[in-house]
């Protein structure tokens, strides 16, 4: 158990944690107060710290996740569905949409306008129009039509991920290599953008600001 | 009170609240029980109610904010960078970034080779090496180089989002716009990618699934 807490860099009592909630499969029983654990219970305890850490999933969720990975008769788009559908925004879990009836309809024909088939009931649509109807509350003056740079970044990124994938590789690896991917990829997307925002925004207002940087130069 | 809710879609006790904590300031006294507000009143609460449901701040964040947002002595860029640490990550808030020390270093020398000049401690730069990190774990082979697509595409989203910004307007319109264009299209931006993915993974591996839609057709 301390080993594999050291190869995990879980704690003990996380790692109890996860099997008491059957994330994890027991190990070979040795002894009394021993069993044997290999690399796949390694892999998996990763697999579970990369989804509460990064992805900021509850235990629950990556529980349901983990589920639909294990059950093969679901197909990788199906998997991919259900993490999805984890990932709502956490906005959107505590405070249901209002306001926004108007905006569902031009974001369904937006998203229809770029040509993707996306399931009607997918929460990123839902997210979408929280937010245009959120900019109009504030007083900007625009259509879905906003969205469009954005969508087309987001297009070729999903188009070239998609395409890294091995969709001949054995089911399990390709199915765990595009939760991965939408997880982990995901967030370091959004760390990139803020990034750059920093050093356009930067170069942009520091000289009316008298190249004051935000913050200390470490 | 009753109009404010009305103009708002917030509560009246929810307004209440924000009241008390100072988010938005009282309106004019016109009888014991009665005061006066104003369109500041009505758009100062639907900015909060953005940064709350669309950017999941808490309030004492989403106080942290609106602080520096009316510290006339703050550049905007100043503004962005309160905005970006508000910003920080759920999964980094609660664990601490562990076993990434190296890849930090990397992570800041793949910036610096993209010519983004950030802040050392930008939160972003240390989520970016947990996920290096953590891809790593998981068995895959790859160098901060894997993330070199994304920062593309978000530099050239940012410097967009930048040109868009009217510099030269009124100082507090430039400040909110800057703010509520980072909270709200980094939402659009993850929901964008979301639904491109599930349009793409749609039509790689529906195929070899004989074609069933993840979800039930609305």
């Amino acid at each position: 158990m301390s080993e594999l807490s050291a190869a995990t860099g879980l704690t003990v009592p996380t790692i109890k944690y996860y099997l008491r909630e059957g994330l994890v499969s027991a190990g070979a029983r040795t002894a009394v107060n021993q069993a044997d654990y290999d690399q796949g219970h390694v892999h998996r305890l990763r697999l579970i710290r990369a989804l509460v850490e990064v992805g900021d999933l509850p235990i629950a969720t990556v529980g349901a996740v983990l589920a639909a990975l294990d059950d093969a008769s679901r197909s990788t788009h199906d998997v991919l569905g259900v993490v999805h559908h984890a990932l709502a925004f956490g906005g959107a879990r505590a405070h249901p949409l209002r306001d926004a009836d108007e905006a569902v309809a031009e974001i369904e024909q937006f998203i229809a306008g770029l040509g993707w088939q996306v399931a009607r009931e997918a929460p990123s649509l839902r997210e979408l129009a929280r937010i245009l109807a959120t900019l109009r509350r504030l007083g900007w003056d625009v259509t879905a039509e906003v969205f469009r740079r954005y969508a087309d970044a987001a297009d070729a990124l999903a188009s070239w991920e998609l395409e890294q994938t091995d969709s001949d590789g054995h089911r399990s690896e390709v199915v765990e290599g595009a939760v991965v991917g939408t997880v982990l990829f995901e967030g370091a997307l959004v760390a990139l953008r803020r990034l750059a925002e920093e050093h356009h925004s930067a170069s942009r207002f520091a000289s009316k600001d008298q190249r004051r940087p935000s913050q200390p130069a470490g």
